[in-house]
């Protein structure tokens, strides 16, 4: 660490109290210096974390972290609560591997109260505490931090009026407001946060009472103007939303002056009931090029720290989701059934140009997956063509809406699968893993996994046309193979030999067929020849094809970067003793542990998944002899 | 059906113009009256169905349903519907094998416009409806009705925050506020509707305006009084929440007058931008028993027409809901740290008894099945001891939240899962069958399913001891076994041998423990003697005695009531090829297909799942000896 004159001498938040004004100040530009000095080294999430560091040093001079409870929502705004809670020296490590995480994390730190990486949760998390504690009698606060983005989520909602009902105290609910969650956000209740800022409402109706009484009484009106402008103000005040549904609202707070938010902190300690504070912070505060341009700067690769320039590697291949994301701008100008849907992905899934060029047939739902899968099938049953775009990990919570309103009515919708598999540094919070599993299960629907490009294009193609429930799963990260043009029709369920050999086969699965490759040709050093099948279609699987090579090969080798319970590597299993094949079986996958965080290779070495690693499991595998006996 | 007198006559709604107003109250109570004539005999969700039947009227009478998207909520309120669009006769089959369903249904009529089994989708799905006819300029409006209890689900509020801001033309959100929803409502929300219902707010603000300008001005400020209520009205009206999100509120509207209700749709036509219509109406309305008791009428067995008493078996064993519901009573006697947490399916789910008991610890937090799941979290970072119970189906509405919240921080908490398996006449929206997949793609989760009362007992008992997340899975019905008591630890993992028996070893999950039991008795006429296996634990599995069984029985047969892709059959499967065993497997379970509505031993015939089928199919499995070649 830099020798920073305030934090290099301190330990962590207790010292708050001993610092003057200055001191505070100092350390807060110190604590923002080292949040950009990191971030620019190991990415992160910089914009939301530089917004709070007011909010973070407010927070823990009022409350006591030992006994109340403080819930970040998404724990990614948490850095500078991390630097003040005992990981100053660790936050150097921050996403690396066996460093710490992005995320708050139980396990890490006992300051960290509940762990989130997916949006709206701490409403729900503390209210749990809240009542806990009322039955335990245990003292403390709880305190939940939401941003304005993350409340468009139907659970934040679900929480606010489940705590609205239960009216509980010492229960507060801090809106951090910044006019943004990754993309700008979408939504009514935005549009409603906007007027609350610029008081539109308040202004509006205490002019209108003026004039009324100007004109009836003429200027001796002012003092009943006075005594109005009193009561209306009570009613008219911003944040009825929240005053309906049983909150106490306080706002607007400036989220940068640190001695406005003590103090009304400190006060609303004194209220009765639940309380929501409603505080405006900037993102990417004090760091121009964030300022600037938030939305980059929401979650970032290293940077420079200088110019804000991503420290990207000159020809790198386009991202997958810029594959897709440019696929579907083809497609759509020529049909213009076709729309696209995300929740709050714009950017990350490779959407903007698909906005910006189809305005009309783009939809950012906010956050909000479970209305995006609904939404989709509302355009469905009209004949329009729905690209309904999820990262993996977020079509978790639209899982119910899939199965429901989409497959069972067998509405057709393209489920475009973002960072599907492990994604790196966001951790086991963002890991896409579960999908096979989880969407196998279902009905009538299609899952896909293109091994390029190329095919990621002939699959979204093959998709819209098909008439079904079409699942297209992709990892994070930049694109496998040679730039792609031209749109190709898959056969649906069919798979593909890449490479034919004998006595092995190995089934891959999406960016593991060229993993696949490179195990083949380091396999060939020890005389083996395996066949490399490219098994674009989970479900349906290529029956016919897989018959063949179960009769003639003897051991089968599934690689995919999804759960081995459950996913296509059980699927296939599932076939095998079905229909009483003979063979043997060698699965790679996830195995059945939660992922921590780290570069993906280190991810994949410490599960085993490196081509090396997976040649060494193979020859043990075709070696072994020793079946067990039966019967 | 009866001869009615007005109903006979007509074949659908076309026929409505030409009623006077006294035939169509005629044929309102007609419509009633076949309603429950129907539903005494099959079952089904009277309560809501006869609260609807005038606002039924009024939308078929106001709109036409060839052009316009009329979208229920939970299509269980759609009877009338269902009567008036062509389905008068087929009415008579509700909910049996064969005959239509007791929601809607896109595959049986083409006015069924989306189909919905969970609650809180149609704002939704007729808004993605809406843009695209506004693509596609498409005539016709859309409407969504939706009762108050589904209002409270985050996905309604998604639903209502997208709608608001994309301010749709044509849209119309129909509030069928009967203040209920399958229980009396819980949440904030619906205080508030309460208190517009009340007027409260609008009575207040009025006379308190009323009371200050008197002090005022006297008598002589009758004038400005004037003025300001009717501009104060204008603000202070009730549904200021809706009007916050951007909709224009109009109600409340008496539901059970039809002249009233027609009359405000028509005006609302006249309305711009997206408009919600809040009505009024009765639970039951004109059932005697349904008005003054509306929970058991809520979705309901068959019953005496007259009294409206269940038409139940003397001496039927108690529901597998009412046993879990009376152990946890008796373990929370106990242990205060017990707290049981349900999505508005208090009754559903066994716990009233809990509720009476232990009102502080009983949490119904309303139709919010996200918020559930991290709420229980909460309760479980303070140590206590959360029972968070579902029905299979509902709890794909928490998925994520069980995966990140729950497993993934490692908090204790017991998801006790109701309605695993078939559930019957509720159809292919409510059967439980995908939680053994999704749930064992989890890390660190016990999955567990009781073979009997006794058990289920055990299996709680043993959850909330182990300080584990620990899923109970068990079915709709009546409970197996003899009546049970005390409790009795069950170590995590282990399976039991019910029957020794040799060649073939039939490893059964929860109540198809005693179907393996019924299989055995009808394969020994043939010679063949199974060994029974009671897999109460499906994750982990008791690998010890797994390899005991795989060494000594060549044929492994599964049975579970869940879906075979990734269920637990495919764990055996893995298991096996993992391993390097070679056995056969044999598994039963529900196909990849959705299974539709009927009686239980209806749809296992229709799924080969009953006994002498299991039977044929396990002696044509162990005679088969034409095993593949291979390689």
């Amino acid at each position: 660490m830099k020798n920073y004159k305030i934090l290099s001498r301190i330990d962590d938040y207790r010292a708050l109290k001993n610092l003057s004004e200055d001191e505070i100040n100092t350390l807060i530009d110190e604590i923002r210096d080292y949040i950009i000095d990191v971030t620019s080294k190991n990415g992160g999430h910089i914009g939301p974390s530089l917004g709070v560091v007011e909010l973070t040093v407010a927070i823990l001079k009022v409350f006591d972290p030992e006994i109340d409870r403080i819930v970040w929502d998404i724990g990614h705004q948490a850095y500078s609560w991390k630097i003040l809670t005992g990981r100053k020296e660790q936050f150097r490590t921050l996403r690396q591997y066996r460093g710490i995480s992005g995320f708050l994390k139980r396990k890490e730190s006992r300051y960290d109260h509940f762990g989130a990486g997916h949006s709206s949760t701490s409403i729900s998390a503390s209210l749990g505490m809240r009542k806990a504690k009322d039955l335990l009698r245990k003292e403390g606060w709880t305190v939940a931090i939401i941003g304005d983005g993350a409340m468009t989520a139907g659970q934040a909602f679900e929480g606010l009026n489940h705590a609205g009902w239960l009216d509980p105290e010492k229960f507060i609910v801090i809106l951090n407001d910044n006019q943004m969650s990754i993309s700008p956000n979408v939504g009514a209740l935005y549009t409603y946060f906007n007027r609350i800022i610029t008081n539109e409402v308040f202004q509006k109706s205490r002019q209108k009472l003026k004039d009324i009484i100007k004109k009836v009484f003429g200027e001796s009106g002012a003092k009943i103007a006075r005594k109005f402008e009193e009561y209306v103000k009570g009613l008219f005040a911003p944040g009825i939303i929240f005053e309906e549904l049983g909150f106490t609202y306080v706002g607007t707070i400036d989220g940068h002056n640190l001695l406005e938010l003590e103090k009304t902190l400190e006060n609303v300690k004194k209220m009765r009931g639940p309380v929501i504070v409603h505080v405006l912070t900037q993102k990417g505060r004090g760091y121009a090029p964030a300022e600037q341009n938030p939305t980059p700067f929401h979650g970032i690769s290293p940077f420079d720290k200088i110019t804000g320039t991503p420290l990207k590697k000159v020809g790198t291949p386009p991202s997958w989701s810029k594959v897709f994301g440019d696929a579907l701008v083809e497609l759509a100008e020529k049909d213009e059934k076709i729309v696209a849907i995300t929740p709050a992905m714009k950017e990350g899934s490779g959407l903007t140009k698909f906005a910006d060029r189809f305005p009309e047939r783009f939809f950012d739902v906010g956050i909000a997956e479970q209305h995006a899968a609904t939404f989709a099938a509302g355009f469905s049953v009209e004949g329009m063509k729905p690209v309904l775009s999820y990262y993996s990990t977020f079509l978790q919570r639209g899982y119910d809406q899939v199965i429901h309103d989409i497959a069972l009515q067998h509405l057709p919708v393209v489920i475009a699968i973002d960072r599907a598999g492990l994604v790196g540094e966001d951790g086991p919070t963002h890991h896409g893993v579960y999908d096979i599993a989880f969407l196998r299960a279902i009905p009538d629907i299609v899952i896909s996994a293109p091994k390029d490009q190329q095919e990621l294009r002939n699959l979204l193609y093959t998709g819209l046309k098909s008439g079904k429930v079409f699942a297209i799963r992709y990892p994070r990260g930049s694109a496998i193979g040679d730039k792609a043009d031209g749109f190709e029709e898959i056969e649906i369920g069919s798979w593909e030999i890449i490479d034919e050999g004998k006595d092995i086969s190995i089934l891959a699965v999406g960016k593991y067929v060229s993993r696949a490759i490179e195990v083949k040709k380091l396999l060939k050093k020890y005389g083996f020849n395996p066949t490399i099948v490219n098994a674009r279609f989970i479900k349906p699987m290529d029956e016919e094809l897989l018959k063949e090579i179960l009769k003639t090969h003897k051991y089968i080798v599934t690689m995919e970067d999804g759960a081995l319970n459950g996913g296509f590597g059980s699927a296939v299993a599932e076939y095998i003793l079905d229909n009483r094949y003979m063979n043997e079986l060698l699965r790679f996958g996830i195995p059945d542990r939660f992922v921590q965080h780290g570069k993906i290779n280190q991810l994949e070495e410490e599960l085993g998944l490196l081509p090396e690693q997976m040649v060494e499991k193979i020859k043990d595998f075709v070696r072994l002899e020793d079946y067990k006996v039966v019967g």
